[in-house]
């Protein structure tokens, strides 16, 4: 008898996840995806655990296919005066530009799952098909509470050391993330000059040759051939977050939608001015500034992100769209307008072709 | 009848290029790899006309088989004092650690072929079978004439713009160079901010699908799993640098071969602090200083190579490496120490492996 394969744990007919978008992704995206025959994915990063359920229950009114929900395990902030407050006084010329002013105090938007053990109880009791997390993974105690409820756990990896960290905790399988992903890094450790930007192609190969658990290959890909190729490389199965941002079951607004085609979408970078953390998306006018001269380090996560979604909010009263959050991979000139399950479909007939 | 692929156009029997790696590369590995049934390659970037003739004829000694030049098309260095005095005021102090003192005036090392005719016409009366170009291309009609004398010309995009500029100069194929590859970024514009650094993967999706040249996948690849990816992702061929700097036939130090699969290799950096213009490799002190406040922007290429090759000399006299260039691909830690001919006989067997 052999080990039951990733495709056969997970479930699902086609070995395509659709990657959880806080912001972008909706119950309505990821029970497309799942009833399509690929697993959708919503996230909870911004949830609290009642909202977790809300959503939870609404992605399985609307399917009964399994799915995925993410969970975010950043280390809590530790509300570091100083530097919050040099962060705070470099937007403020910003905040002024549009007649506001920055927040006095800024609050800790998202509680980390790591620290939210009301949110695992929900999880527990609850039992989502697959469990997926981001910026790390809680203790090994809680992983396996969550293995012994029936859930398949997934965790991001972006380098050979996060990934065997994430074995050690006893995570089923491992997202590798590489730097061609649009939204957040999963680094581990968001210290500036921490990160080592691994392209899929070498992270991959590097987890596939080196590591015993199966591996999900992540960024970049938007059609069938990438597909077949990450599988060709040891991949068990992809997940695609950008290919599904136009997707009319997306939340992403309409200004997004149209800059991820424009030439913005070939020009994606990655910053850690908007949130704290890393991440990729269309450049805005956050953007970059961390590269100049005299700009301190942005706040903490998620720290940053409250004054960067008030500082967007002011913005977006005066018609203007300049800080706004729109993440997006470096395969966004590929993304495509199509409902979800067509999408899903075109990717399997572009799989096939591929491999034939 | 049907238009010769780029492999019969190249004479070759594999789909494999060894990249041109100036300073690690040499006409023994150009030939040993030729020799093989790949195509071998040798940069000229850092030699005269004269010295490009030489190592050309060296090349011929070895291998009767078809190989590749590859030439510098950098914007010649302007001159900058203000900009060029404040790296070397930069400098100073490492320099002093060492007991010396910086260059008084820094030398334009290498002159760009697009300023050297004589270049051009040596290429012409030798004719090797393969020309490819670094940092852009020269003039439409220095290609022309290339292309006139029988050379199939090569030109390195990392962007779609740039192989659109690649193709209006009449390239014959475009090396699509991922930011995983290991030494100089191949980016036409130098100045900080510009290079999106595409991973590979999306880079050749793009290309694949919205150029009609040959495309020659590079960056991160390292063994037959990859190659057989970038091939199924549209690539007609692929090149390979990193994978090939631990053959014996290549000139690596001791010291570069036993850092490549060391800590240092899981974590190549981008940095223009050693030429001046953004190159991928093990990082040593000049690394990361970019992203430090307060440091100035490296001088012009090829002038601030000037300065860090003699910081390296004079640091290597007191037997210390602290400074030396060590380019290096994300892929890093897959090289293998094996001659050039079985690396290749391994590469096409794992290929085929891979395929079926």
């Amino acid at each position: 008898m052999t080990a039951p394969s990733l495709l056969q744990r997970l479930a699902v007919q086609h070995p395509i996840i659709q990657a959880p978008m806080v912001g972008v992704s909706t119950p309505e995206l990821a029970a497309a995806v799942s009833n399509a025959g690929a697993l959708g994915s919503i996230g909870l990063g911004a949830s609290t655990a009642e909202l977790g359920r809300v959503l939870i229950h609404r992605t399985r009114q609307l399917s009964e296919r399994p799915f995925n929900v993410n969970l975010f395990c950043h280390a809590p902030a530790r509300f570091d005066e100083a530097r919050n407050n040099a962060w705070l006084a470099h937007l403020t010329p910003l905040f002024e530009e549009f007649g506001g002013e920055p927040p006095q105090v800024l609050k800790e938007i998202y509680t980390s799952f790591v620290a939210d053990p009301a949110m695992l109880q929900m999880l527990l009791e609850e039992r989502p098909a697959v469990v997926s997390f981001h910026f790390g993974a809680p203790q090994a105690d809680w992983i396996a509470q969550l293995k012994a409820a029936g859930i398949l756990t997934l965790g991001c990896a972006t380098s050979l050391a996060e990934a065997r960290i994430l074995a050690e905790r006893g995570i089923d399988a491992i997202v590798a993330q590489g730097a061609e992903a649009g939204g957040h890094r999963g680094v581990f450790d968001d210290r500036p000059g921490q990160d080592s930007q691994l392209g899929l192609i070498p992270l991959l190969r590097l987890l596939a040759t080196q590591l015993d658990l199966p591996i999900i290959a992540a960024g970049g890909l938007m059609d069938g051939a990438s597909i077949a190729a990450a599988l060709l490389m040891g991949a068990s199965a992809v997940q695609l977050g950008t290919a599904f941002i136009l997707c009319p079951e997306s939340s992403a607004t309409p200004a997004h939608r149209a800059a991820l085609l424009g030439a913005r979408g070939h020009d994606t970078r990655i910053t850690p001015s908007i949130s704290g953390r890393p991440a990729r998306g269309l450049p805005n006018r956050l953007y970059l500034g961390h590269l100049a001269t005299g700009v301190p380090v942005a706040a903490e996560y998620p720290l940053a992100y409250d004054a960067a979604k008030a500082l967007h909010a002011l913005a977006a009263r005066k018609g203007r769209n300049d800080f706004a959050a729109e993440w997006a991979g470096q395969g966004a000139p590929l993304a495509r307008a199509m409902p979800a399950a067509v999408l899903v479909a075109t990717l399997i007939e572009e799989y096939g072709r591929a491999r034939a």
